[in-house]
């Protein structure tokens, strides 16, 4: 990498230097003191993040390995499954339950637009025989870029009786997610979102349901063992060696976030991104998801008229060294995606628009370049 | 961690600095230019290392996650599997083809011992209409410091016509693996070893053999699917986020392996296992291994008469910083053990031995304390 780089995609996200270099010191032991204090603390850290009291375990693997964990550990071959599925990666919770062997019924909404609740609730009270042994649901999908109502639909589940599974991969630290108070029964997170270190681990939180849950549950598993690492755990270690180096990042990261306050992750993230929202309006771009349910973490923005997305990818990347994401599967050709969680600062939020409005420009668009940083800064001092 | 350590077991190994570093670097876009061209050198490199012209794929997560994606991907529920298994992660990989559904059949050999090729060949040739699937191997025994004969090994289960799955995660680098002229079908291994880089990648080798054996395989897979890491790996991705800094790591550690040669790096694992046993013997203790089989990778030391091994590791840590390794479940009290895999120099042995002598003559051994040494110098001299 010859050039400095702005890191705007929903993941891998900018990393501080100081985190980058707890993971930089020698190896230890992982059935060692030093190690066993590190996945103490990082546990307990993770619960404040995660706004629950009971378990959360830290897993190496991407966070697709912890929607795998969250399958094989509640669900048996043939359950019934409701997937609640947005975009990409809530077809993605749901293709892992099918690969394992669930009936996966799709209860898919428009991508852009959020669940409606009410639908999750129709559904549910049409089960009346409770068939329906768990419900899949994306909090943040980073392919669209919206957020569904995560307190609107734990209740419903919970009446219902249902297990609520929750990808929280890309909500986590950026978008409150209240664990407990909402009754989600597991949530599963990833190290390399708004949690500001690399990947390599994913996190699990799961409550006394999801327990009892998983006595039943029959899928085959070993790796991904969620009563493998409760043992463990009690003796400070995971069963199998883990990425070390992250874990200490993941331990530097929690003391930096939860010295400010979860509250205050929230805040920024909402303040940061309402400040894309403007810009890129102002620059004349539309935005995809339903304004009611935008991103915090990350907003995707459609195909501006005559610029193709790749080519806008291309110069903001080649000219300005910001590299943003493009879209995913059917969304690849219409709409790109700027990540603003984790370590991102409102100077990164200006830049990006700054060399947003600069390209667009380039690339034949009649606009004002400058109408995006205006923009942005005013929704920041607004705020 | 306030004292300074040398850090002798068997996984994680020390690191060297300049690797160390080379994973705490900006992250980067795993799905972007810079990722794709660390991904191809290390695949290449890779090749080297596992002396193989076939497919090898870097996979997240520990060893025993390679493990289990040996098992999801080459096996269906009731392939019969015969086990060869001379300890702890015999059987471990053992139990992961038990847990997916398959009739796992023991060949068990004594713990210390190798695996007899001929026992092998005779139980092969009794499976006159080839019921027998795969055959589960260890390289190298972590858990008793011992090395099996995969060269001996690998023809005699091809003339079988079973598929050959290795465990080699804590054999590749330090002791010579001979992927393709050996024909081992699929072989898995883990960073944390002697790659000298962090944990939180593993390394799965495999031939057009294990490919057709995965069009028919149907244990369920999502994760852990090596079809999905092939359709990646050709466009420079992983399917899955990957542990960016591991990878970048794994580059700098092959960029140093491979500069030297792999007969050195095994020539030096050979020389400095030899100081190793050399010194420990001098210290009147006796090996676990059979010595015509004894790793060099980590040596297995008997508890010394009097001395309980529990105290031993704990002086070796405290007061001289040399952290070992116990024996594991039924050896927990019977043997401790030594690794000299990865980044470990001469220097190193030497320290450990030392240190050796120091504390058994302080648990109130009858020992001259530097024999260890002087045996151990006498061994690196000669070789």
């Amino acid at each position: 990498m010859n050039q400095k780089q702005l890191l705007m995609i929903p993941g891998p996200t900018p990393v501080p230097q100081s985190v980058l270099l707890a993971g930089a010191g020698e190896m230890i032991n992982h059935r060692g003191p030093e190690f066993a204090e590190a996945l103490a603390a990082c546990t307990e850290g993770l619960k404040k993040v995660f706004q629950t009291e009971q378990d959360v375990f830290i897993l190496t693997g991407s966070g697709t390995g912890g929607l795998e964990a969250a399958v094989v550990n509640m669900l048996s071959p043939g359950d019934s499954v409701l997937s609640v599925s947005i975009g990409v990666f809530g077809d993605r919770f749901a293709s892992i339950a099918e690969a394992f062997g669930a009936k996966v019924e799709p209860l898919n909404f428009e991508w852009g637009a959020a669940a409606d609740p009410e639908k999750i609730r129709e559904r549910l009270a049409a089960d009346k025989d409770k068939k329906i042994k768990a419900v899949l649901v994306t909090h943040n999908e980073t392919s669209t870029g919206v957020t569904n109502d995560l307190a609107a639909i734990g209740p419903i589940v919970r009446e219902h009786g249902a297990l609520l599974l929750v990808d929280g991969i890309s909500s986590l630290v950026a978008i409150d997610c209240q664990t407990d108070k909402w009754g989600l029964d597991l949530v599963v997170a990833g190290s390399q979102k708004a949690f500001m270190i690399p990947p390599g681990l994913t996190f699990i939180a799961m409550n006394d349901r999801a327990w009892a849950a998983m006595e039943k549950a029959a899928i085959p598993r070993f790796y991904w063992d969620l009563g493998k690492a409760k043992d463990y755990l009690e003796r400070g270690q995971t069963p199998w060696t883990p990425a070390v180096p992250q874990v200490f990042q993941l331990q530097k990261a929690l003391d930096i976030l939860l010295a400010g306050g979860m509250q205050a992750s929230f805040t920024r993230h909402a303040r940061q991104a309402a400040a894309v929202r403007a810009g890129a309006q102002a620059l004349g771009l539309k935005l995809f998801a339903d304004p009611t349910h935008a991103s915090n973490a990350v907003t995707s923005v459609c195909k501006p008229d005559g610029v193709e997305i790749s080519d806008l990818r291309s110069l903001m990347r080649e000219k300005y060294g910001v590299v943003l994401a493009g879209g995913q599967q059917r969304l690849k050709n219409d709409i790109f995606r700027i990540g603003h969680l984790g370590f991102v600062g409102e100077s990164d939020i200006v830049a990006t628009l700054g060399a947003l409005g600069m390209t667009l420009k380039e690339l034949g668009a009649d606009v004002d370049a400058s109408a995006g940083v205006s923009a942005a800064v005013k929704s920041l001092e607004a705020e």
